[in-house]
C-alpha cells in the first residue's frame, strides 16, 4: 500500500466518518458474466462482508454509489447490508445528498474507485482511494492505492485499515 | 504494446474510421460457462464499455462480427450499444457489407481478433490488431499486439489508443 | 507446506480421527457469483471430491461447518456426500455437538479455515490448518499452512496428507 | 511441452488414429460453479472447438469419457460435436467398446487426463497425455505433458500437435 500526499485538503485515516464505494471494479473484478438470455452476474468476494461488519461495529457509515442501474448491485448490497444508490448520473451530487443530512462534510469522506468515471467523486472527497488494478488516472489522484484488486479483497483491506486506525484495541474477531 | 509494420497498405491510428471486433477471445477471455441445461454464458469486462463510449464521442463506427450464432453475443452487444453480426460464415464479406454503404474503404478499418478464423479479416483491413493472448499466427500479421488480454480490457485499450490519437485534447472524462 | 509447532496440545497427522471444514474460502476461492435476481453461486473444485473419498476409505469422519445459512453450501455438500452444518453462530459448539456422540475429543480433530471467524474453532482443535490464501491471523495459529489456495485443491491436498500418513500402502487409485 | 519415453508400447504422434478425453480438468479447469438451487456449470474454452475441427478434417475419431454422469458434459459435447460417454465406472472398458468396432487397437489411441482416476486409461493406451496442471502421478506416466492447463487450451494444443504431424501442408485456416 502506497500513501501519496496530493493536496492540503487530505485527511488522515482517523478522521474518516463515512466511506462511499463504486461497485464494478471495487466490489467486483470489473468483469460481468453475460448469459444467453441477457441475465448479468458479477463476481464478488465474501471477505468484503467481514470488512463492512468492522466498519458497522465502530459506527462508520457506508454506501455504494454506481452509475449502473443494474439489479445486481442492489442484490449484492442487500446481502452486505449496505445502502446502495444505483443509476447515479452525478456521483458527487448523490454522495452529497447522502452525507449532508448526517452533517458529514466531504472532507471526512473516503471514496473507493477504479475507473475514470470515478474521478470527480475521488477529487471531491478528503480521502480518495484506488484499488490495486485501478486505471492510472485514478491511482494518480488517490491518497491510498490498495494492495488488493477489486473483487479480490480491496474493500476488506481498506475497512481493516480504518478499523485498526480508529479502534484502540487489537483486531479481535 | 508492440507496433509492427507488415505492409504498405497499413494505415496510422489517425486514419482509422471504423473498428470491427471478433467477439469470443476479444470481448471475452475465450472461455464459456456451460450449465447443465446447456445455457451458455461468457465473461466480459465493464471497462470495455467506457472505451466504446470514447469512440462514439469522436464519431468512429463500430461493429462485432462473430462466427458464433449465439444469443449471448447479441445480449452483450445490446448492452454496449454496438451493432452485432452473428453467425457470419465469411467475416470479410460481412465487414464489406457494413462499411460500403458508409463509403469507408477496408484500408480505413481496424479489426481486433484472437484466433485463426480471424486471419482473413485481419489481412483484409488496413489496421489489424491482436489481443495479448492471441494465437501466434494472429500476432504475426497484426500491426498492433495489445498489452491486455481478451476480456481483460483489450477493447478498452485499443479504443483509448484511437481516442488519444484522434482527439487533440487530453483524455478528460 | 509449512508445519509450525504452536502448542503442546497439538497432534500428529496420524492421530486425526475427524476433519471439519469451513466452506467459503476453503471449498471455494471465497468469491461469490451474484446474479441480477439475487441468486448466488460459488466456484468449487472437482479434485476435492477425490480427496474426501480417500478419507471415507480410511474411515475418517468429515463435516462442513459454515456461518452462512446458504442453500449453496448444502447443494455442494450433497454432491460431495459430506455432512453440512450451515448457519452456525458458534462453530466450536456445533463441532462439539457433532463429535461428542462419536466419542472423539477435540484434540483428535483437524479444522481447515481461512478467515478470522474461524479463529475460535482453529484454536479449539488439536490440528488447525490454514489454506494458502488464509488471512495472516489464521496462518499464525495453524499447524499446517497448505500449498493450495481455497477452491484450488486445498481440501484435496490435506485429505491426501492424512491418507498417506495413515495408509501404509502407497496411494493407489 | 516435454516428451517422455516411458514404455516400448508407446507410439508416435503420426500413428494416432483416435483421441479420447477425460472431461473435468481437461475441457475445464476442474472447477465447478454450484448455484443455490444445485445447478452445476463448468468453464470451457472456445479454442478447443477449433482444435477438434482440425481432427475431424484429417479423419481422427474422438470421444469424451467421463466418470461424472452430469448433463453438463453432454451439453458441452453436443456443442463441440464430439461423442460423449458419461457415468463410466470403467473408462478402459468404455474406451475399448468404442474403438473395437472401428478396428482401432489401444496402441493407436491417445488419452488426455488430469487426475488419478485417469491412470488406468492412460496406462492402457499407446499415447498417454497429461494437461499442464495434472496431478504428479498422471504426469509421471504420460508421454506428453502439455504446456496448457485444462480448460485453458490444452485440448486445442494437443489437437494442433496431431494435425501438424499428420498434415503435410502448413496449418492453413
Amino acid at each position: 500500500m502506497k500513501i501519496r500526499r496530493t493536496s492540503t485538503k487530505e485527511r488522515s485515516l482517523e478522521s474518516i466518518r463515512f466511506v462511499a464505494f463504486d461497485f464494478d471494479g471495487v466490489f467486483t473484478d470489473n468483469r460481468v458474466v453475460v448469459s444467453e438470455n441477457g441475465l448479468e452476474s458479477v463476481i464478488c468476494n465474501r471477505s468484503d462482508g467481514v470488512g463492512l461488519a468492522m466498519l458497522r461495529e465502530i459506527g462508520i457509515g457506508t454506501a455504494i454509489i454506481s452509475t449502473e442501474e443494474n439489479p445486481v448491485v442492489a442484490a449484492r448490497a442487500r446481502k452486505l447490508k449496505i445502502d446502495c444508490y444505483g443509476g447515479s448520473l452525478n456521483k458527487v451530487k448523490t454522495l452529497e445528498g447522502i452525507i449532508s443530512p448526517m452533517n458529514i462534510p466531504l472532507s471526512d469522506v473516503a471514496f473507493l474507485g477504479n475507473d475514470v468515471n470515478d474521478l470527480d467523486c475521488l477529487k471531491s472527497v478528503g480521502f480518495p482511494v484506488a484499488v490495486a488494478d485501478a486505471f492510472e488516472e485514478v491511482k494518480r489522484i488517490s491518497r491510498v492505492v490498495l494492495k488488493k484488486k477489486g473483487g479480490q479483497g480491496a474493500v476488506r483491506e481498506f475497512c481493516e485499515m480504518i478499523y485498526r486506525s480508529q479502534n484502540p484495541r487489537d483486531l479481535k474477531r
